[in-house]
């Protein structure tokens, strides 16, 4: 029977595909519009990547080795080797197409269709679509707002793993809330999952976005989870560079990655141009990190000091990502962030953000909160912060909120 | 609880990836290896593609829209207008990471975890693993050597389709045997999808490789089936493009492309550079796939001439493509491609080939029979039919066969 399968219905619209035709609108209307919405860095990606594709000299642009072109898989385990996480480019690494290949492919190697991945409320939204894309559904525990979305405490996490749940899944920096684990924190994950015999799928995207000077904890650099731990990696973040699609899966347990290997095999290839632009991306002068990490730190700083002025608006100090996930006093953000690009405008100006709801599953909490990405440069952020905050006065106004 | 899961490891390994460290070594020993056994072509890719992606000025290598570039959706569409099949590049295109990828949204957009897709014996291997990765399994009818793989009668397809079959899948020309459907064959095909309510996924890369002057005839051609087709494409063989991972899903069921973004979505975008680069490609000349499609006809020729002359082997004319899969006269295939290359050389010189076995499902008579890819130039293409009838005739004395 031809029909459109269930599992592909089930996946929700994205809250921000459908609010940009209005957003469109409202530049067709001459509107400014400031996108706080979107998660890709403004930041200038490095030479290095331009430069190597320029260069080449290839004239078959044939397929690349399935498991990931071999300069490109020393060069991240060079960058893992020098941040304490030892893996092996011959047999512990298998270049994708983006995190977002790593997610599918750890995913369909760890799970049963229609068993379980744990994760935490709110989570990026993403996760969803590739869990129902690969058979299997998310269980949850939740995070708070109150807690600067810290985890919760060791029997919260246990109790939420089920029967089926085949591994905990954590985005660490987090994307939506910006929030770092401290050590203990993924410890308590690890206890879980030794005690539960679960994976841990550790997305660590925005590993180089670390505020205040602190360390960055990988589950890389805790012992005894070696068999356990799949580490999912990108370029888009670190390097400014989202539109190369370069990441990779990092894991030691050689047997999972033997069976990985035949995922990597059925879609052939990771694109050859930009691997051989992403390796040397790993060239950039450490001094790159350190400037885009201030730059965001600034950012960050800017964006909670004018969030903290709005009235009734719940928010913390996000410690690395470059998201933060306010709660505001109103009831349904997702009819705010549609009202403030129909029906808002400050001097014709105004700002576009990512309702909190599709970042949860089973939870009620998200309808309150948005997710802004403070992606743009500091003025412009100053003066979205300012537009959100007097919309959003407007709006309590008119709907006695 | 912690598995590796079954649904990997029913994915058999492929026969390529456990003879290659066999070829690794018989090269190692000094033996030349002439390698019919990966199909991706030789042909230089045009310059279009390298002086595009070297005279980009793009800063920042951000996420490109997730349905694809709109230069690259329209030359695509272009592309199909000028041989008869209208799409809309506004609704009608979603742009995809090789037809590799292509394959898993089609898959997940039309049917439920367990269901079935039905395909022909024998049939593109990385089918199999797509189908486990979303969940799915195959179902099969079965085509021959003797009739050099033509597609059976309208009552053998028709009986094959079960209860839970979601839609019928072909390559056409066809990965592994070359063959190319003619009009009638695909109206068999389009009447047992009318009739059982199957979707119809049009697996059409090869489309530029068609020998004899003949036209390729598209399922995009046959009226009537606009909702049920999901039209398969890819730069990777019509522009010696592979490394480039790009393709495309074409088809006019709107409510089915609307679905199918969400998936784009989830994964974000498709490379941002090889879209630029792939938009070009479609400028070549006309000439360049006139002078591609001569040289694979004579390439053609000359394998089928060749191995006519061996003793025992079923072999029959390939349409299109450039592979062929004789018949050989032994038992197991894959002993017999071993053996190839760690005990026999002539002259220092041997072959490496496909066994059959992985392009079956439910069936046994690819044992017997090896895939060729007849990419490689002529004089080496002799040459390796040469040592491959050499071998044939050693091994079945030593073998006794
Ligand atoms: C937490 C998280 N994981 C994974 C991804 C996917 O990144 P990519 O596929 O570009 O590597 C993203 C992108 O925004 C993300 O925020
Ligand atoms: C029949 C068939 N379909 C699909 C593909 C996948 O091609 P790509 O992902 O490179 O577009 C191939 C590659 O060999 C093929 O032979």
């Amino acid at each position: 029977m031809m029909n459109i399968s269930q599992r592909i219905k089930e996946v929700p619209y994205s809250a921000i595909r459908k609010l940009t035709p209005y957003a469109e609108k409202a530049k067709a209307d001459g509107k400014k519009v400031y996108h706080l919405n979107i998660g890709a860095p403004d930041t200038k990606t490095p030479n290095e990547f331009f430069d190597a594709i320029r260069n080449t000299n290839l004239k078959t642009l044939d397929y690349a080795p399935s498991k990931g072109m071999k300069s490109l898989m020393e060069q991240t385990c060079k960058y893992y080797r020098d941040r304490g996480a030892d893996f092996d480019p011959e047999s512990e690494i298998i270049i994708t197409t983006g995190a977002s290949e790593a997610l599918v492919f750890s995913i369909v190697a760890v799970s049963e269709l229609g068993q379980k991945i744990l994760t935490c409320n709110p989570f990026y939204s993403n996760y969803y679509t590739i869990f129902r894309q690969c058979g299997i559904n998310p269980v949850t525990f939740d995070t708070t707002v109150e807690t600067g979305y810290r985890l919760p405490n060791y029997e919260t996490i246990r109790d939420s793993v089920t029967e089926d749940t085949a591994a905990i899944l954590l985005s660490n920096p987090s994307n939506p809330t910006g929030a770092v684990y401290t050590e203990e924190e993924l410890r308590r994950v690890v206890r879980v999952a030794k005690e539960k015999d679960l994976f841990i799928i550790a997305d660590e995207v925005y590993r180089e976005f670390i505020f205040d000077g602190k360390d960055f904890m990988s589950f890389a650099e805790i012992e005894g989870i070696e068999d356990r731990l799949i580490l999912l990696d990108s370029v888009s973040k670190r390097f400014g560079a989202c539109g190369a699609r370069i990441g990779a899966i990092l894991c030691k347990n050689k047997a999972l990655m033997t069976e990985i290997i035949k995922l990597a095999t059925g879609r052939l290839a990771v694109s050859t141009i930009d691997q051989i632009g992403a390796a040397e991306l790993y060239n950039v002068d450490k001094s790159y990190f350190e400037e885009v990490n201030a730059e965001y730190q600034k950012r960050r700083d800017c964006i909670y000091e004018e969030l903290k002025k709005i009235d009734g608006v719940k928010v913390y100090k996000p410690e690395g990502a470059f998201y933060i996930m306010p709660d505001l006093p109103i009831k349904d953000a997702e009819d705010f962030a549609m009202w403030m690009l129909t029906d808002f405008d400050d001097n014709g100006e105004t700002v576009m953000i990512a309702p909190g709801d599709g970042f949860y599953h089973d939870s009620n909490v998200g309808k309150s909160q948005v997710r802004l990405a403070y992606v743009i440069n500091r003025d412009d952020l100053k003066r979205a912060i300012e537009i959100l905050g007097k919309g959003l006065e407007k709006y309590r106004q008119l709907t006695n909120q």
